[in-house]
């Protein structure tokens, strides 16, 4: 049996602004800090051991996973940083504040904009500032590989070759690895190992910065999950993170 | 031509208590944590893009590493840890104050076990608790790995492999790499590169948090080596290192 503990970065600046985030790199607030450590403090307390951690090219990610390490004394662990475990890319709603534009096309579009499977937000012009096309960190990508918008199956499909090439292979090997990622590219890795419906994965919200544990047999299926520390506090932040898309 | 930066990590809560550190693993101090952000504005400034970064598996490093990129807005920058660029192990001397150890057995003692290249300090017990031997991160060292002392020389043995196996091919390959490593780490790297004497590198001393480039031809033998910024400053501060050992 296998474990493997997943990690959404702690709040963002624009997560406390309530705005539309994607690939825009912004860093994690005080508060994002305390969860990020707070998260590290758990995973020490319960006993958990790592062998390599994964992370996104996105700083509020990275710094959630060096300030949970760093908790765990335990900075030294081999860090894999790659794109495909960045956050779903939001197209032209980056940097738009989530209740305004809720209010400007409704809550109901938003919210399909927000969870729906297969139907991706407007997508930004190749040049648009707030796009990436321009960004180093993508520069040995093919632009057709970096988004101008993207649904969840989009991210699916780039979070689960990834999964495949990289962190099953390593968890089958007897690597105990750590995620820390971002809202929608951990629920593209649920909703594989979980096998749940492209209807019901909307329902599916994840809260800033507790450590969610899987419990995997032999095949990687989940035998159980769970997050850590205070399982009702775990709820209501994930149900927070439900209405954020509300006008 | 290729060109490689070279970072002591910044200020630690050893050299501030003028203790022998080795592989003891201390956090940098608050001018340490400034030391390692200058750095990153300095490279910043400067225009300097990195491809790799390669630091030890001691956080005072690593620390400094992660400050220097999230300065110059490259956390997402792929990182290699590995104990091979480690501090030089100060075996029984590990945890001493410097200047009292310089009273108890003379300058000219601790100057031999501070830079002699061949003459290691005592070396610790194998079950000595400053000793590494149970560290996890070493988990996948063979004992006889796990030095319980070092000179120059041994570092060196560790260091030149690392070199020539993972840094050197990256380089030639066409990456742009930065090492934020130790005083002796680096002094290891830079004799082999320069060619110093056994007998000249006793004077060679390295400060903490400036960035020392190199320029080095297709053989990646050095054209030539400046520290970054104040070069005036440099030199003070490689001074204050080298007096550190005495009474």
């Amino acid at each position: 049996m296998y474990k493997l503990v997943l990690i959404r970065h702690g709040e963002s600046t624009w997560n406390l602004e309530n705005r539309f985030t994607g690939w825009t790199d912004v860093e994690l607030t005080p508060t994002g800090v305390s969860q990020a450590m707070s998260a590290g403090k758990l995973l020490k307390a319960e006993g958990y051991e790592f062998d390599i951690a994964y992370t996104s090219v996105l700083k509020r990610a990275i710094h959630t996973l060096n300030h949970c390490l760093d908790e765990m004394d335990r900075s030294w662990l081999p860090v894999v940083k790659d794109w495909r475990l960045n956050e779903r890319h939001y197209g032209g709603l980056q940097g738009l504040d989530k209740g305004e534009t809720a209010k400007k096309y409704g809550d109901a579009q938003v919210l399909v904009w927000r969870r729906s499977y297969d139907t991706p937000p407007p997508a930004l012009e190749a040049n648009d500032p707030r796009g990436q096309r321009q960004d180093i960190r993508y520069a040995k990508l093919s632009p057709e590989q970096i988004p101008l918008t993207e649904c969840l199956k989009d991210t699916v499909a780039r979070v689960l070759p990834f999964w495949n090439e990289a962190m099953a292979p390593a968890i089958k090997s007897g690597q105990r690895i750590v995620i820390a990622a971002h809202g929608n590219s951990i629920r593209a890795l649920i909703k594989y190992l979980d096998n749940i419906s492209d209807a019901d994965i909307v329902g599916l919200n994840i809260p800033n910065g507790i450590p969610l544990v899987y419990e995997l047999d032999a095949d990687l299926k989940p035998i159980k999950s769970y997050y850590l520390g205070d399982a009702e506090a775990a709820a209501k932040a994930a149900a927070a993170v439900a209405s954020q898309g509300k006008a």
